[in-house]
C-alpha cells in the first residue's frame, strides 16, 4: 500500500472514532466494498479523540441529539453487556450544579425532557450539599465576590449517562471493520482532496468551471490514493480540506484543554457515595462558565475542563497545548471555590485538542457533495454519537434516505444535511 | 482623531456600501450619536464594494430576498428621481439565457416570481435569437462539443434589474452621513476587535471566562478606538476579525474576478435594440457555469466574470488578481462559443475581489453579539441589499424588532439572526 494509485471502493480519511464507526458501518453494509481508513497517526483514535474527556449523555431538548446520542449509548451498553467488550462504558451520571436562575430556565425543560424518557433527578441546595461534603454551595470568599460566583440553588442528575473510553470504541470498531476486511494505513497525512474533471481533456488547470468535477482520491504524503468515494471523517482538518475546494461545512475547530488533578485532597470527593451505584462523584458541571469534571477512579484523577465560549479563537492550533495560566487563572478560581479540595493543587498533567464546532445548531453535518461523504461538525460530542452518526454516514454513501440506529428507530438522513436541515437548537446546554 | 483612546457612541468598521449605508441610517434614525466609520483604504467604496459588477435584481423567490433587494432598488430609483442625485442606477434588465433543463425549471418558478410581483418577459429560442444577432443559441463546434455546451432553448427577462455605479451609492451615503455630523477615519486599519471584562479587576489575562464580558472597542495601527457599540461590516474581513474572538458569523471569502473586453467586435452586442429603452445588451447570464457580463456603455466595455462553485477555494488573499489563465480556460471558452464576437479579444483590464459567502442560505447575516452587531454574509448582493440592510442594521444596534424598509414594509429583523433565522432558500440563482 502507499503506492501511487491504489484504489478503493472507500477511502475514509480519519481514524478517530466517527472514521472507525463509519468505515465499520459502511462495511459491514456491503462486505463486498474495498474500504480503506486513512489517518495521520500510527494508530487509531490518537487524534482528538484521544484529548476527549469522553463523556456521554442522553439528555438533550433536540430530538436529533437525543436519538443520536441515545441509541449510540445503547448501542455501548450492548457491546460490553452482550458482546462482552468491555469499553469501561462506565453510567456514574451527569450532575449539573445550578444557581437560581439556571434552575428556573431547567423547570421549563424538565416535563419535556421526562416526556421524552430522560431520565432525571432533581435535589434541592440542602439535599445536594449533604450529598456531597466537598462542595460548598454558598462560596463566600472574597475571590468569589470578585469572580461573581452564585450560590448552588439545587441540582440535576441525570442517569443515563456517564463516560467510556475513546480507545476503546476506537478498538471495538477496528476490530470489527478488520475483521470484515477493512484496510487501514497509517502514518498518511492526507494533503488535499483529489478534484478531478469526469472527461478529462488534457487541457492545462483541469478541471475546468465548464466541467463536471467529482473526487478521484486524495493526495498524501505518499502519493494519490484513488477512491469511487471519500469519506471525510477528518475532524477538524475537515473544513480545512473543503475549504481548499470551495465547499464549505459551516464548521471551525477551537481549542479545548483538559487538566489532570491528582491528591489527597481528592479523595473523598472521588469516592462521593449514594449518588450512583458506582459512588464515585458524577461527571459535575459547575454553575459558572462551563467549567466541568470527570472522576478518572482508576488513576485517582479527576479531569478538569471548560467551555471556551467568546473570547477562545475559532484556529487550528498544529501542536494545541494546554496552558498552566487558563488553569490557573479561568478554572481553578472557580473550581476551587466550590470545591475547595482542589485548592492546593496543579495539574500533574495536561493535554488539549479541538472541537469541530458547527455554531449553527451544533448537531453533527452529514453531507454528500458529488461523491464525497462529508461527516462533521460533533462539536464536542462526537464520542457520544459516534455509532449513529457512523449509521447515517453508512445511509449517506448508500443514497438512502433513512438510517436504521441501534435501538431500531429510523432516522431521515436528510435531517443532517445543510439542504433540508431540521434540527432544534438544543437547550439543554453545558 | 487618531489618538489613543477617542470614544465614539458607535465605531462602523468598513466604509463599503454595507458600512456607509448602515452608518447612515444609525446617524439618521440618531443624529445625537456620534458615529465614525473606520477603513483602511484613502476613501469610501475603495475595498470589494468597488469591485463588484454591480448589478442589481429584484427577482427572487425568497421573500427576504425580494424585500432586501426590491427596497433597495425602489430607494435608489428615489434618490436618482426625486432628490436628484446621480447613482448610474440604469434598469436595463437581467436576461438569463437558458438550456431546455434550466428553462423547464424556471416553469416552476414563473407563477410564483409573478404573483410575488416581479415583472418578466419570456422569449423562446426564436424570438431570442432574432432579438440578439451576436448571440449563438446552437453552439455547434468541436469545441463546444468538448465543453458540452447545450442549446439556448429560451430565455427569460427581468425588467426591474440593471445596473448602478457603487461609487455613487456611497458617495450619496458617504454626503448624507457628512451632512448629519457623522465622521470618517481612513487608511485605518482595525487588526482586532478589543474584547474586555464588564468589571476590570487588573489580573493577568482579563478576559477571563468567568467574567461578563464586551467590545470596548477596537486596535488599529494607530492606537485603540473605543465606542459603546462597534458595528462590524468589514466584508471578508468581519469573519476573520470574530474568529479571533471566538465568535462564527458562518461566513467564509471567496475570490470572483471580472475582466473588461473591449473591440469593434463588441459593438453590436453592447448596442442590442429593443431589449430595453436604452438600446443596450442587458446584463445577460450564459446557460453554464454562471458566467455572465454587464456592458458598460460609457467605456465601450463589456465586463465578464463567472460564478465560482467546486472548486474555488474559500480563502482570503492579500491582494486578490485577476488570472489570465481563467479568462483564456475557464470563461473564454463558454462565452466565445455562445457569442463569437468575443472570440479575438483578450481584457484590456482585470481586477478581483472577494464574496462573504453565506453558505447556508445565501442571505445577509445580522446578529448582535454583546454589543457588537454583526452585518455580514452579503454574498455578492451588497450593493443590490444595502439600503434595506442599512436599515436592519440600525434596528438589530437599537434593539427594536422590526426595521422599516423604504417601501414602508416592515421587516423582522430576527429573520437574518443566526437564534431564530427565517430565509426560505433561494430558487432563483445566477
Amino acid at each position: 500500500m502507499g503506492n501511487e494509485n491504489s484504489q478503493f471502493d472507500v477511502v475514509v480519511v480519519g481514524a478517530g472514532v466517527i472514521g472507525l464507526s463509519s468505515a465499520y458501518h459502511i462495511k459491514k453494509n456491503d462486505p463486498t466494498l474495498s474500504v480503506l481508513v486513512l489517518d495521520s497517526n500510527t494508530a487509531p483514535a490518537q487524534g482528538e479523540s484521544a484529548k476527549s474527556v469522553a463523556a456521554v449523555r442522553d439528555c438533550f431538548t433536540s430530538e436529533v441529539n437525543r436519538l443520536l446520542a441515545g441509541s449510540s449509548i445503547e448501542f455501548y451498553k450492548h457491546v460490553q453487556a452482550e458482546l462482552g467488550f468491555n469499553l469501561h462504558l462506565d453510567l456514574i451520571s451527569y450532575l449539573w450544579l445550578y444557581s437560581e436562575f439556571q434552575f428556573k430556565q431547567f423547570d421549563l425543560i424538565e416535563k419535556e425532557l421526562r416526556e421524552n424518557g430522560v431520565r432525571l433527578r432533581v435535589w434541592d441546595r440542602k439535599e445536594i450539599a449533604a450529598m456531597i461534603p466537598d462542595l460548598v454551595v454558598d462560596p463566600n470568599s472574597e475571590q468569589s465576590h470578585l469572580i461573581g460566583l452564585e450560590s448552588v440553588f439545587g441540582a440535576v442528575q441525570a442517569l443515563n449517562c456517564g463516560t467510556v473510553s475513546p480507545e476503546l470504541v476506537a478498538r471495538f470498531y477496528e476490530n470489527e471493520f478488520r475483521k470484515l476486511g477493512g484496510e487501514f494505513q497509517f502514518r498518511t497525512e492526507v494533503r488535499s482532496l483529489v478534484l478531478a474533471p469526469k472527461n478529462r481533456l488534457n487541457l492545462p488547470g483541469e478541471p475546468h468551471i465548464w466541467q463536471e468535477k467529482f473526487f478521484s482520491g486524495v493526495r498524501t504524503i505518499q502519493g494519490t490514493i484513488l477512491a469511487d468515494t471519500v469519506v471525510l471523517a477528518a475532524g477538524v482538518r475537515t473544513p480545512w480540506l473543503l475549504d481548499a475546494v470551495g465547499v464549505d461545512c459551516l464548521v471551525k475547530p477551537k481549542k479545548r484543554q483538559v487538566f489532570q488533578l491528582r491528591g489527597n485532597t481528592l479523595e473523598r470527593l472521588l469516592n462521593t457515595k449514594g449518588l450512583n451505584e458506582q459512588d464515585v462523584i458524577p461527571f459535575t458541571i459547575l454553575p459558572k462558565s462551563g467549567i466541568h469534571f470527570r472522576p478518572v477512579r482508576g488513576e485517582r484523577s479527576i479531569w478538569v475542563a471548560a467551555a471556551d465560549e467568546l473570547g477562545r479563537p475559532f484556529k487550528l492550533e498544529e501542536e494545541p497545548a494546554a496552558e498552566e495560566m487558563y488553569y490557573n487563572y479561568d478554572v481553578n478560581p472557580v473550581l476551587s471555590e466550590y470545591f475547595p479540595c482542589f485548592a492546593g493543587l496543579r495539574p500533574t498533567s495536561s493535554w488539549a485538542g479541538h472541537y469541530d464546532i458547527n455554531s449553527l445548531d451544533g448537531a453533527p453535518i452529514l453531507e454528500r457533495v458529488s461523491n464525497c461523504v462529508i461527516v462533521t461538525g460533533l462539536s464536542g460530542s462526537g464520542i457520544m454519537k459516534a455509532d449513529a452518526v457512523g449509521r447515517v454516514a453508512a445511509a449517506v454513501l448508500e443514497g438512502k434516505p433513512e438510517a436504521v440506529l441501534f435501538n431500531g428507530r429510523a432516522f431521515t438522513v436528510s435531517r443532517l444535511g445543510l439542504e433540508n436541515r431540521n434540527v432544534e437548537r438544543e437547550r439543554f446546554v453545558l
